[in-house]
């Protein structure tokens, strides 16, 4: 029996999906009967063979098509997008998606509607496939949702953003930001307004997703910490080498631990992150993506590829496109939560702080005081040798503490007189 | 409902298969009611729950229990594990299995029994599970199944074999073979006969079966060509460091390409390979594994973690186990072999030589006459200061050629006066 498919959007993904499915595969199990599309005559960048696929303007042609059992949305966006999934779902269709951000918005709904539409044991289940909205053609979705049955997650971190992770990596070479931005622009990596990534946004709602996957609660996106690259400059790279050190922007979902099992609240947070250059996420250069989840049995696995592209971001669509037809989708999208676990997204870390200061007397001391007045402790000073006395920069390390200490600590700096600016401060991956 | 479970083997992976499946899971879908061992009273590291859980001397007794869905075999060997394993899925029990060497020679007899038994309809299907016979803890099998439907894998290749890689890792920093190898014994890592380990013999099993799983073919193990480590010193690490690179014993399975495209035939073989520092495999340190998988839509995607373990192999037994219980596993253990491929185990790679020799006059010359008799183009020649005439050695990079090749060139390079004994010689991993 074929599986007919009706397909929402045809774009980049959206191409290299239909080209998959139907030149690639070309199998009689699934075949896209229908494209829906804002402009029909719009042209595109790949072959539609209009004696199997109909291309449509109006939704509903695939909503109310009774012949269609699957809804591949690649469309994107929160509205249309949303209206579109949503009502596929309900309609008895299985759906596979792209969209992280209508993922990690709408995790709780999705989890319960999919739940509501299943109680009815009559109908055939429909499946919710969203391997593509996280790291592209990394299939960390389901290796979370299947490798992990018998096992305890204690951490699942990652570079989930190419953008910014070939930025950092230009910068790492001793390019400017605002260069490196503009060369991402010219290449296509980056928006014109670049925001969603430089700012973590994007990387947020991947590591929500990522923590329900892991832990099985649900972490509301805007209480999540969140610390893009729009501070980090070329002198943090040059700090971070003389630690053995590079900067990763980081997702982070830990369970935190106080005597060394993780067993603790649960912290979600997003920022640059100083890792050793021989940890698995330094591992990951250019656009690529990399996760590392640390767990009871298996102690530290990693997963890395492409976090982008046409044809890496298809390669997941089409895998759970095929797991649906296959009858192999797990039944729920998400884990249900066994053990209530608490939320705290004031995250215990050791701290890189970039003090930039004018040259004067006490500074250090007066950094040390304020330290101690947060009761934080400084691991340790590097500074390297002054040659601007107006405008000098020192970094501060800090033994592990929370993030809302080294938060009010810089806050306070940077009312000193000697401060020309907010400090610049993220966490540190210690070495392993 | 309970899927109830018979276990056969109780040893390393089999306590921790236990442990997890009815301490930590704890579930109502699934449950382990019998184990079968050679002594049952033979004192055990493990707790068994007698009220659940029999212990049993006859394997036919989990056999020919209607209640037992699922047999679990963790007991290793290819005879009477053999003979469990066959009978399981003929009386129509789905198998999950740790068993590599099982699968590797018998890997066409069980693709085709599946199919036979699944051939009636009427019947539930049985299942077959591998995870954890390849790289322990790492979910490569499940990956290659589901996450490459829509795919055209170029290459598979990696470290598969834990004790071997914590050896080299330990000649790198500057230890002898042998001082290594009785390391790796008294950490319980190697056996007293090591052979399997240190010959390759365990990574060409493995590789056996991920280029089943990759490329759809069987590659007959005794034609696949098996290079171990036993030839392997620490002055070819020296060569190894002052070239960027370390060296890894690495399973391979590739494609070759005349022409940019990956479309000739396969090459299977085992082999030490020099590695870039920078390439993904070099980052498995330790007893970690590792796997890269090149392909068309994700370029390459690495997978690294635990290669063995009490718990890590366990997890994956587990694993399978879930999905069994599930259905969510694939309906064929190995996909079809959809377009024919040629076997070609001569695989063409530029190549390390080093030559033992005693010094004298007119050597390097005698070795480019023989490599040119042989087709093969010396890259480059390296050779640190000589400080034993008597004994000194030099090592000549080639540039593409077949193995074939030169192999010859070292059994002419051998049969020369200078000859010390005969060449060490292995492929090259080129920058990339």
């Amino acid at each position: 029996m074929t599986t007919c498919i009706g397909m929402i959007g045809a774009g980049t993904v959206g191409g290299g999906v239909y080209e998959i499915i139907m030149n690639r595969l070309n199998s009689s199990s699934a075949t896209i009967t229908k494209i829906c599309v804002r402009d029909a005559n719009k042209p595109r960048d790949f072959q539609i063979d209009s004696s199997i696929t109909q291309v449509v303007t109006d939704v509903s042609s695939i909503l109310n098509d009774d012949s269609i059992d699957l809804v591949v949305e690649v469309a994107g966006g929160t509205t249309f997008a949303k209206d579109a999934v949503f009502a596929a779902l309900k309609g008895g269709k299985s759906v596979v998606t792209a969209n992280k951000a209508l993922i990690a918005e709408y995790l709780d709904e999705i989890v319960k509607l999919v739940d509501e539409v299943n109680a009815d044991k009559s109908k055939k289940a429909v499946k919710f496939g969203y391997e593509a909205s996280v790291c592209g053609g990394i299939p960390i979705i389901h290796t979370l949702q299947s490798a992990y049955k018998g096992d305890i997650i204690n951490e699942v971190s990652g570079i989930c953003n190419g953008t910014t992770n070939f930025m950092l990596g230009k910068m790492e070479d001793g390019a400017d930001y605002d260069d490196v931005l503009k060369e991402a622009q010219d290449l296509g990596f980056a928006e014109a307004d670049p925001t969603a990534d430089v700012a973590g946004h994007d990387v947020r709602a991947k590591i929500a997703i990522l923590a329900k996957l892991a832990f099985g609660i649900t972490v509301p996106i805007d209480t999540i910490p969140c610390i893009g690259i729009t501070e980090i400059s070329v002198v943090d790279f040059a700090y971070a080498k003389s630690m053995g050190c590079t900067i990763k922007l980081v997702g982070t979902a830990v369970r935190q631990s106080e005597f060394g099992e993780h067993d603790g609240a649960l912290s979600v947070y997003v920022s640059p992150k100083l890792v050793p250059l021989n940890h698995l996420l330094a591992s990951a250069t250019g656009c690529g993506n990399a996760v590392a989840v640390d767990s009871s049995n298996l102690g530290t696995a990693s997963f890395t590829g492409p976090g982008a592209g046409r044809y890496a971001t298809a390669n997941s669509v089409v895998a759970d496109t095929m797991r649906v037809v296959n009858d192999t989708c797990p039944s729920s999208p998400f884990p249900m939560l066994s053990s209530s676990i608490d939320i705290d997204n004031d995250f215990v870390s050791a701290f890189y702080i970039r003090i930039s200061f004018q040259d004067g007397l006490g500074i250090i001391r007066s950094v040390g005081d304020l330290a101690e007045s947060q009761g934080v402790s400084i691991h340790s000073i590097l500074q390297q040798p002054i040659t601007d006395r107006m405008a000098a920069d020192t970094v501060v390390t800090t033994e592990a503490c929370k993030y809302s200490q080294v938060k009010a600590l810089c806050e306070l700096i940077e009312k000193e007189d000697f401060a020309l600016s907010a400090p610049v401060f993220f966490p540190m991956i210690s070495d392993y």
